[in-house]
């Protein structure tokens, strides 16, 4: 059998995690290691090439599906649409309110040669945006939650670093219990962002700084605190390193329906995930398996999870996927 | 807007379901319900004519999918290779075992003039299967659970009513909270059928029935209850019919799987359902859509959810879907 040539663009955390991960797909060969770093700077932890993303072109056919590795912000937004006119991609673009106009750049250049680019895979875009559809297709009478956490916010605890007087912090989402079992119950509350989820802060002060200032700042810092039940300790930085390093997140969908009479219905769908970064890693592995078969029988331009026959995901045959887990 | 013409073979529980759902779907028109009973003789709660099984083949132009609401054990193998012949179908075939050949026959029956038959949706096989599919297809360094329940058992409820001096019985499946828990927590234990879910049997004795031979009896039986902690209770046919004619049911698929360096992950989805036929209609309905539009593009043959691109399934627009779900 012929293995999917896979190749990442970006070394960070979400790059390393495809790295460990692709070993696990016995239809994989893992390529190429793109960066804008200079190549011999990185500390890989395998023996695929590094490159520098300047000769990316010159990969152009010895690469089947590039996983874009890059963050939402800039990376992504410049890097996809240009590597999408000669590879066929998958990113994790997450910037909800900018999906649709990017959804439309990416598919204009994916076009240009036929070539398929997944966009915004991952779990959030990605698994629970599908748990969204699949509880909306069945349940149209119904509401859908999501609920986040337990898990750390790169872009919460980046807010508190840039307090003065903070050397270093970490910021817990945390689901509100109360207000999932109201939805448990199918009582369909409406609910603020602040009554869904807590914020938990752990911040390791500069010597000398005023902790009541700071827990101040953060507990009224708009749009990230204000609105939010909120909680400061203040920690060591050895503590910090012990109990706070783990890129741990997971979270919530819940749909609850109606049917009939009066009859209630719920679908939950929960992810408790270790290390953020490699179960985002083990997702995009199986839309780069789905994306690289998509494109082979002519499905080109930008696609999304939503367009993914789910049997294409699988190294299974069709025949083992009905036997084994129908 | 072109609506879809949907029509039901069978009206049992699950027709009346379907018959109940299909008025949520602003794209669907319900134009027939076919029997193998004397069509006058059917009480419906719809103006839908009733047309007689035998003059199913008269009706080819004007029904785009077949809903086929009979059972698994005789009518589904019967008639679902006959009516797909003429007809797009859906159906919740779901004897495990025989889905290979069933899939085969059905499949041949299709194509022979181009249509599109989705075998074995509902929510197991259906829903669960789905989710074992997509949780194995990302961790597939990890374990699969499916615990069932709390719900009603018809299989084992008939075995009861079977034995001597019983008038009337419910079983309820029962999952083992403590089984659930040693998955949730990553341990993936091996969990004998006994040691998963327990049975309870809420029983009517016939007047001067010896009850603790009933008991004994339902205890000591092979396969439905031998191997199982199961717990009898007498009650009065008035407590039956008031406390236990819901058909509720629901159930749990828990995968646990690892990445990199014992980084544990749990994927757990559950479905708390209070009727198992209205909300296995839903689920038929939406899977109806998605054959209607496969057939459309030309994916001929049986299929299973596996193979349906979630947007199929949804009455909103890809462009609607990436705005509001992704």
């Amino acid at each position: 059998m012929e293995k999917i040539r896979i190749a990442i663009c970006g070394y960070g955390n979400l790059g390393r995690g495809i790295e460990s991960e692709i070993k696990k797909s016995g239809d994989m060969d893992f390529v190429a290691i793109f960066t804008r770093r200079e190549p011999n700077t990185l500390d890989t932890k395998s023996d695929t090439p590094v490159i520098s993303i300047n000769e990316i072109n010159e990969w152009k056919d010895k690469v089947d599906v590039m996983i874009m590795c890059g963050g939402s912000a800039t990376d992504l937004p410049e890097q996809v649409p240009m590597v999408a006119k000669s590879f066929n991609t998958v990113d994790s673009f997450d910037t909800h309110a900018k999906i649709p106009e990017y959804f439309q750049k990416v598919n204009d250049s994916a076009m240009l040669e036929n070539h398929t680019s997944l966009i915004s895979g991952g779990w959030d875009p990605g698994m629970f945006s599908l748990m969204r559809l699949y509880a909306n297709s069945i349940l149209s009478n119904g509401k859908t939650y999501t609920f986040w956490g337990k898990g750390v916010s790169q872009g919460h605890s980046d807010a508190i670093r840039r307090i003065e007087g903070v050397k270093d912090a970490r910021q817990y989402t945390i689901p509100i219990e109360e207000a999932m079992n109201k939805v448990r119950n199918g009582e369909n509350p409406i609910l603020t962002t602040g009554e869904k989820h807590l914020r938990e802060c752990f911040v390791v002060a500069e010597e000398g700084a005023d902790k009541q200032r700071i827990e101040n700042e953060i507990k009224t810092m708009p749009n990230y605190f204000d609105e939010y039940q909120t909680t400061v300790h203040f920690i060591s930085e050895e503590e910090l390193k012990l109990n706070h390093s783990k890129m741990s997140h997971g979270g919530f969908v819940i749909h609850s329906g109606e049917t009939g009479e009066e009859n209630k219905h719920i679908i939950e769908y929960s992810l408790k995930l270790d290390s953020n970064p490699e179960f985002t890693a083990s997702v995009l592995l199986a839309l780069a398996r789905a994306t690289y078969r998509m494109n082979k029988i002519g499905q080109y331009g930008a696609k999304t999870i939503f367009d993914v026959p789910p049997a294409f995901l699988s190294e299974k045959s069709a025949e083992e996927l009905r036997k084994e887990l129908l």
